[in-house]
């Protein structure tokens, strides 16, 4: 058997180096346009910053290893340039010309490019992207030969981890971005903190607006704002998204969707003998259905991996999962991360959901170091996990791991009560934060809790009573104007207060997070009132707020 | 109607607190025989050795918030001592006299007490416990009266947390323990770095011998070993198991095993109207089937909610969940942590298992900071995750979270592939700690990797030859005698003097962690050897032999 694999990173490399496990016998050639294989590209902004200084440990392999310890005929700078499906062969560019090789499996794994943007100047030698060793080191230079003014354009995972990595050498950061916060996928409650962590790291951001051209310079580049606004730039890093690389590919008639070839459960491609994964495929979201190229490295791995298993072996094999979409991101002292659908993925695809938000710690509130997870949480009407998210500081990684493990097993909110997650003051709570989320979902699954939310605030304003259960103190380090202060502590010898203050209209509680006022809310609930309490408390509304929170809540 | 609570700490905090939330009316009783509720006894440790100065961080509510926040009645210095089941009453001791109290429903949270162990001696005055608020202050005082010496008895998880609390202080500390290592609920493989840490610390170790008495002296007592050993001690620290509270409920003929209160999955006790929930009360493990106490704070918090949940809304409750009895535990610079059933409850029960060892990082190994983590996995025959153990720096406490929810949902093992986990550089690798778990349990559930055992070493050597394949530097710091060292890079080339080698026996591969080896054993395998790759490699090879390592393993 003759395997071609087209790309030596994360998938094509898990695919050589499995079915040369599971198949001493069969020729496997390896063809990487680039200059190296096996490369870390997660690790390049690390490089970039400093944090980690010697680019060879970016090389997790090279073609001569992989020859010696699997028997993989790799070969660098060889560029699949066109496919013939029927007579089984490609034709590949070399330093030294076209060559062509037949073969019996085809495994297709080109990955994705930065997408150009369509401005003027996109072409300038100061633009730059990030996703090759060759990039992160002509960035690192760059670094070290003292620019001053850097601009990022995109503000997703990869964006902020570039323009921390350059604020990290002391360039001065500007980050751009077409909507309206940073980190797009990720909850605007949840992407305000890192926002305001950019901040702190002395970033400067550009939000809800494009970039609409560069303009070359003698000694740096102008980006110009569609707002007028323009940056003075000695490097520009492109990072607004990606686009499969597979024109030769869909040139030979292999099916794509946008440009991202599409494959089955079993990485079949529309061609015969034709396997493809990675960033250049379509995959099935496990939420919502949607058919599109997830780009992660974990996904992609795992793929190349069970790909070769069904070459090798057949229907035995296991098939591909559908993805969540995990993705976690380091910000400065904060984590952000996500799983599962987003509530912008769950409104497209109208799937009945509910929201939670709670900011449980991360470990026991009497232990040294404890500090706030924000966890934003969506569940369907049945209970079904949808999706999650969480920014803070330690522990935001495991939290969200245990729900990406809870929802690929299908697990309901009401499960969570019952995990058994490892506890000791350094580590968690005997409640953990996840629990917590199992018992707040099954209150307000069972109409034991009501909630509102952030989103509301303007609205429940006007028609309700809005009754704020913090202590005094607490209250006057901000309060929405018009909410009547009254401690938990003391409500249920207050009720007639509250009675007057309401005079008819709804209650609508408050607190710091969410856990006083959902007490107050069982108290008045069960004393008649109609009542409510505020999903993850002041807190939310100030993360869903932004820097707004300081002209709608007052001091 | 009227509730009585015995016990105010964790479940019986967690029953009252929610059977407020739900029902405003009732009126609710909290008999506490000690002086404080709802302490954090999971603290006291942190306390002693001084990483929580503040007394009062220990101290999470006060009867009088409770009573201004929930309505609960709380009483402490309250001691139950007898229960009518009948008539429906207690019977009080209080600071003032006896007194009674009629009840409609009766919860007991009474807890545990530690074991007095049967040897003269151990009433004097310097044996101390560490369970309450007080054991914590006057262990702190005898701290700050500058002792010199400490000796602890029972290395498991409080009697470790402890031993270490009193070195931070200076204090000179020996443990002595009766099982073989210490930690007796975890594997020896995953207890001997624990060891190994401990003796980092400065604290010594007496393991597989008894303490056999205690003489008082005037000023210091002497703890007497079963081997002979004499141990002179300032402070003793009894921390050898504990015993249920339960002697007046059994008294009242509710039904107990083994001295723990015998329930059901919705907490029912054989009385009517009686319930129970954690340290005192018995629980059907998930994995073995065995009915036993789990003193754990997390179960015992969850099942006092959902009883009261059945007690104020009867069967659409929630029943209780069967504990996978995770664990935790920091020493010094590592974390040891268990989930699910261990190799001596698998035994026991006459359970089929298979066990993984793998030694992943728990980052990416090109990020700084990277360390390994060890984990051990049983799995069943037909893959069923059963348990799991680790033992490392950053990032135990994630992975058996991850595992415990793995086996809450009955996933198996090869499921764990398909785990979309977060991944960037800092968090975890492309194929995370828990997807490696997956991928070597599914080749060793279909064949395609084939396991030896570190318990296994000795008849390996005798029957077999064993193959080295890490390079040759790694091989000269540490081989079993008689092994052929070929770096597996090198092996596919090396075929012939393998086979002479081996002359007709079986091959028996290893590396460092097991990666290597697994590779060389495919190869083997398809070339006719009947070969096998030691499970973890020499590392696990030298954590299962422990000190006993250095006479084994030649330089």
């Amino acid at each position: 058997m003759k395997v071609i694999v087209v790309g030596g990173v994360a998938a094509g490399m898990s695919f050589a180096a499995r079915a040369r496990r599971l198949n001493e016998d069969a020729q496997i050639i390896v063809l990487e346009r680039g200059e190296y294989v096996s490369f870390a590209n997660c690790g390049l902004p690390y490089f970039v910053g400093g944090e980690i200084t010697d680019p060879d440990r970016l090389l997790v392999q090279t073609p001569q290893k992989l020859r010696n310890a699997l028997n993989l005929d790799v070969r660098v700078r060889h560029e699949v340039t066109a496919v013939d499906t029927q007579a089984q062969t490609v034709t590949i560019q070399t330093t030294s010309g076209p060559t062509t090789e037949t073969y019996d499996v085809l495994f297709l794994a080109p990955g994705a490019e930065a997408m150009r943007l369509p401005i003027p100047g996109i072409d300038s030698d100061r633009v730059l992207t990030l996703r090759t060793v060759d990039d992160a080191r002509q960035m690192r230079a760059q670094v070290e030969a003292g620019i001053k003014r850097a601009v990022v354009l995109g503000a997703g995972f990869i964006g902020l981890e570039a323009a921390e990595a350059l604020a990290q050498t002391g360039v001065d950061v500007t980050v751009v971005e077409l909507a309206d916060h940073v980190l797009p996928p990720l909850e605007v409650e949840v992407a305000h903190p890192v926002q305001d962590e950019l901040g702190r790291l002395g970033i400067k951001t550009h939000l809800g607006v494009a970039a609409s051209a560069i303009r070359p310079g003698a000694h740096s580049d102008t980006v110009v704002l569609a707002d007028g606004t323009e940056l003075q730039a000695d490097l520009i890093c492109l990072s607004a998204g990606v686009v499969p690389a597979t024109a030769p590919f869909a040139a030979a008639g292999i099916e794509t969707v946008r440009g991202a070839i599409v494959v089955d459960e079993r990485g079949r491609t529309s061609a015969p003998n034709v396997y493809a994964a990675g960033d250049a495929v379509t995959s099935t979201d496990q939420i919502t259905g949607e058919v599109r190229p997830v780009a992660l490295a974990g996904p992609a791995n795992r793929a190349g991996r069970l790909i070769a298993d069904f070459v090798m072996r057949g229907e035995a094999a296991r098939p591909l999962p559908r993805p969540l979409g995990t993705a976690i991101v380091r910000v400065g002292r904060l984590t952000a991360a996500m799983t599962g659908a987003n509530r912008a993925a769950l409104e497209r695809n109208h799937i009945a959901h509910t929201t939670l938000h709670l900011h449980p710690n991360q470990h026991a509130g009497y232990f040294p170091g404890a500090s706030q997870i924000s966890l934003v949480v969506h569940i369907g009407e049945d209970g079904r996990l949808l999706g999650a998210q969480a920014v803070g500081g330690e522990g935001v990684d495991k939290r969200i791991d245990v729900l990406a493990t809870a929802i690929r097993a299908q697990l309901h909110v009401e499960d969570l009560i019952d995990l058994d997650l490892s506890y000791s003051p350094p580590y968690g709570q005997a409640k953990d934060a996840v629990n917590l989320v199992g018992m707040v979902g099954a209150n307000v699954l069972d109409g034991t809790l009501r909630l509102w939310y952030p989103a509301q605030y303007e609205e429940v304003a006007q028609s309700s009573l809005i009754l704020d259960t913090r202590s005094r103190a607490e209250y006057e380090t901000g309060y929405l104007p018009g909410s009547l202060n009254i401690p938990h502590t003391e409500l249920r010898d207050r009720l007639d207060e509250v009675r007057g203050a309401a005079s008819g209209r709804p209650v609508r509680v408050l607190c710091a997070s969410g856990v006083r006022s959902a007490i107050a809310h069982r108290l008045l609930t069960q004393s008649g009132f109609d009542s409510a309490s505020l999903s993850g408390g002041i807190t939310s509304l100030r993360q869903y707020l932004g820097k707004r929170a300081d002209t709608v809540i007052k001091v």
